[in-house]
């Protein structure tokens, strides 16, 4: 079973690694970009004796209490399968 | 138009960042995790202006100059809207 917890900067909080791709994009000519947010993003990959429901528990469990910092971030999870 | 651009190490590489993040789970007591592998995820705005083709060449251009470091990353565009 493969999960990937994509984990991003909130919106209202400032991002300044996006603020320096976006600095960098300009300064190699790419014009028509608006906005730059730089997350991170965890594929894992569990044992297959957990039922979807557990895993996905678990899933969460790891996101809130080591994968994101939930005072700044946002995290999502998408299943692969 | 959004489009997330996916930044992962290549299989065969190593990646310590998703090693570090395996251990300290397991650490945590989590224990039916077989793999982590951590890579980079850009959310980039684009202006309206542009037509699909000719944006998706851009963020395909963006990727191979800045984003990604293709020696030792894989990337993959996803478009949102």
């Amino acid at each position: 079973m493969r999960a990937r917890v994509i984990i991003v900067p909130r919106p209202e909080v400032l991002d300044p690694q996006g603020r320096a791709v976006a600095h960098a994009l300009s300064g190699l000519g790419f014009a028509g970009v608006r906005d730059v947010r730089v997350g991170r993003i965890v594929y894992l990959t569990l044992e297959d004796g957990l039922g979807r429901a557990e895993a996905a528990r678990e899933v969460d469990r790891m996101a809130k209490e080591l994968l994101a910092n939930l005072i700044v971030e946002d995290f999502t999870v998408e299943w692969i399968d």
